[in-house]
């Protein structure tokens, strides 16, 4: 497969696409980026990169670092952590309250901001040094031992994130939060506002895609692990645009309102993109187009 | 891969499982069956038949049609289908009327009761007769002319079905039905009397893992288009044990509260199953459990 | 009290106001009446008389036949109707069906559409002639033997009462209808067809304010349950406006889509009024302010 | 009237009634109050004061405070204080996040937790000293200069409340609250501890009852502002069994999980109760048995 020339192709019909989407405006701090850029990176499993436009630029992960933390979460708890956050879709906004009150603060999955929450709390139990463990973890993956968080952007959310706090405080009421929810969610603030460029999430999503042993063949899930996350990254990685995602582009992967996608096709890549302008569900606009032009060019999708 | 000695594996495996769960009653045609029965059927795209247990016996194919209604209407009208039922997960239990009224009469997707009424609807409209055209179209997938409905099963459904009746009318009162609801609802209660055996299942399931060209070489729905329906069951085709059923099995399929369940592994395999204990949540306990064993035992999922 | 002047007062204060409101589309058999139609009528309870408009003419009373339903089926069951139905407000349009799910088919009010069906299915259950025998009910509390139903209206009702069969066939699935649906709405829709005056509908509300006793001396209810009534009917008479109409006119009282409104103050009078633009919540409009007006101007209010 | 006779046969009766509820575990401060305590106070027009048991022991008001808190702030803001607070019932539980959600951050009325907070922090906005000005305006009502709060409930409201703060971030959220989360919950707090005996509440409770005129003779609301805050009460002062109440007993009035429950009769009395245990909806349950035990016996009602 011809992976520069089909991504050539992929950003001269994106850059002719018209744009309506725009860039997100809860984050002050990311309210100010550049609406234009437009990054992609692939990965193959023999080691491959083909980049394209800005992937070699930084942006804030935001939403993706679910994936990581849940990651993480797995290898350290195992199955026990399924007691506590759940893998079904939700059907409802990525930040809703309603879903978490009839279920009686158990979220639908971890992929929701309420189950993101869970599981920073299970991270905060289990780590001496929640945020410095789980950096050196994204680098590990990585390979960037450059990789940073973005002071600025993790005070911002701390700013206007009345909504996590209610969210936080509402599991917590339920019993389902073990720390204190301001140090949780000082956590939580920080694994968003992770920055990395699209070849780094790449590299970082390389374990998902082989069995869950990343690029340098570090084994950090069990492959039925990496398996289980992929599933889950399919149901659940896209909000209430989940299903759409599937049906259009069938493969899993997690979407950032930072701009950013990573996602993969077990056993051969994995991809990501970066475009700021968001569509009404918080997704990125262009770089759900581009994932639907690579399957549709490539064959590549799972179904 | 050895089939035959995995499913000898498998049915020696799940003989001695507990069993816990119970036939429907929601259904008093149904609540009569041998609890007992298990059948399992893989059909490679080579068209090789591996079967085990009562594979050869009928069953009430019940919500399983609705995969069948889909890919006839999808074939009929194209895209355009998706004007009227969405392509999300709902999130709720299969008959909910919650998200119908919050979402106006649109149902989240066409595998919930309220999405396969309306699909049932645009069959109304499309054929001349839409019985005799859907049960033929049924028997050419599966290239079993025998292939028939229960008179007593329909009629059953028909008496007890106050909740169908109700989500109907609540469809027709936003405008989202445009036939009789009696008419409507008689097709509905028909096609989920269909009755077939897990070969026949397998069989007529073939064209979704085959790029849309059934077993006997003939294409019903473009490649594309069937890799779509195989997403749309991957994401809703268990209710909301759909995550569940992706996050250990890890295959697009479809259950029935007739105790059935057909899967497929797309450029593949079929694989259906038939055990009429369900669990909570409407999705037969065997059946689940011989798929899980099947994809772990075979390394074949498509995560 | 002036109560001829103080109608005469209200009539032209009515007249001056700007309407905005829309008669009703939902029975197109009602939406051909003259919107400009305004009556309103006022009962002493020594028996005094004050019309003024077209306070002689007849409409649709429409759901406010739901307080005279409540009233006989509470004289033949007692308390135990309220095994069946609930006392509480909803909180929710009249026609939902979100709380009934969440709530298995026990509805919260008499008043909601959904109550006043679970109370039409107790009189099929507890009368012969159940159309029959309730007329002659609201004859006799009127004194007006030449009260009727409307044939046609009923008819209409029936053609477009989709979401009215919904609630009912959703009601039955959860065990809270005896009778055939079918038997239970042809009664639902006969007792909303009946046609009163203002005039009439004032002296059948008699008995409310009268301590259960009608203008012409028969004790219909005991005192204790005409109070639960006027309770229930402040709490609940006017769906999700009734905390309005009670923070505006603090007056016990029941609205229909044909644009009538009854109330009372007890003790002291009953008072209906008739005009058939609707606002957004499908309350009369100049009703509510014509009533507003007269507690203000009288300063009877209950509270 | 002999108040001195019924008072005496109600507490007689309650004494012997079977008792269930249990004191509220919510706020660890107050779970260790006698569970056996009950007082009853009546203050009729005239002044005249009829009290038994431990009517002049002081309790935590809790909830009551709400009525205190909208009456200071009707007083201060007019009719713009329903921009931000609505005054229909709500149908939920009183910390219901659900519809807060459906609706936008405007709270249904002032009487539940989401309605009270937006209240408090209509006061912080309004108010130089808001925690002393409001305790002045206790004290002036109640005619008690020695009210105070107890310091101890109020931190362990803070300890606990994470429903509350979950709530106050999620209105924040929806930019219903002006001031700092922190500082409107601090107030709202301190509120819920003010503490007061079934005489002192029965005094500050006269002006409701009296059109607005304190027992001192001060006019603090309007009569029409008195006669709308009775009528929130009737419809939301009892959560979801604000219904029941008014179905069974029939006057306004507030409750709160301290045991208290405050009502009136406009133009003839207010009454308080005081009894910690609790049914399930979170009301006095010997309190509610008392009052209804009142209008039975006096036929005062307002219906």
């Amino acid at each position: 497969m011809n992976y520069t020339a089909i991504l050539q192709e992929i950003y001269q019909q994106i850059k002719r696409l018209p744009v309506t989407g725009t860039v997100t405006e809860t984050i002050p701090e990311l309210a100010t980026i550049d609406p234009n850029k437009f990054g992609m990176h692939l990965t193959t499993l023999n080691g491959d990169d083909f980049g394209i436009g800005n992937s070699d630029e930084k942006f804030s992960i935001q939403s993706i670092s679910k994936t990581l933390t849940v990651a993480m979460a797995f290898s350290l708890l195992g199955e026990r952590m399924w007691e506590r956050v759940g893998v079904e879709p939700s059907g409802n906004p990525f930040n809703s309250l309603v879903q978490l009150e009839y279920e009686k603060g158990m979220p639908r999955n971890p992929f929701i901001n309420a189950g993101a929450i869970v599981v920073a709390d299970m991270l905060v139990s289990q780590l001496k040094d929640p945020k410095k463990e789980f950096l050196d973890f994204v680098r590990m993956l990585s390979g960037s031992p450059q990789i940073d968080f973005n002071r600025s952007v993790a005070e911002s959310e701390k700013q206007t994130g009345f909504r996590n706090v209610a969210l936080a405080n509402f599991i917590k009421s339920f019993g389902n939060i073990e720390n204190d929810v301001d140090t949780v969610l000082d956590f939580y603030f920080f694994q968003c506002s992770i920055e990395m460029s699209c070849k780094e999430l790449a590299h970082a999503f390389f374990f998902f895609a082989n069995g869950g042993i990343t690029k340098s063949g570090r084994q950090v899930l069990t492959q039925s692990q990496a398996k289980r996350l992929n599933a889950l990254m399919q149901m659940c990685g896209f909000y209430d645009e989940s299903g759409e995602f599937t049906y259009k582009v069938g493969l899993p992967g997690k979407s950032g309102i930072g701009g950013g996608i990573a996602a993969l096709y077990p056993k051969n890549f994995t991809v990501t993109t970066w475009s700021p302008r968001l569509n009404e569900k918080g997704n990125s606009e262009l770089g759900m187009n581009a994932l639907e032009l690579l399957t549709t060019k490539t064959g590549m999708s799972i179904f």
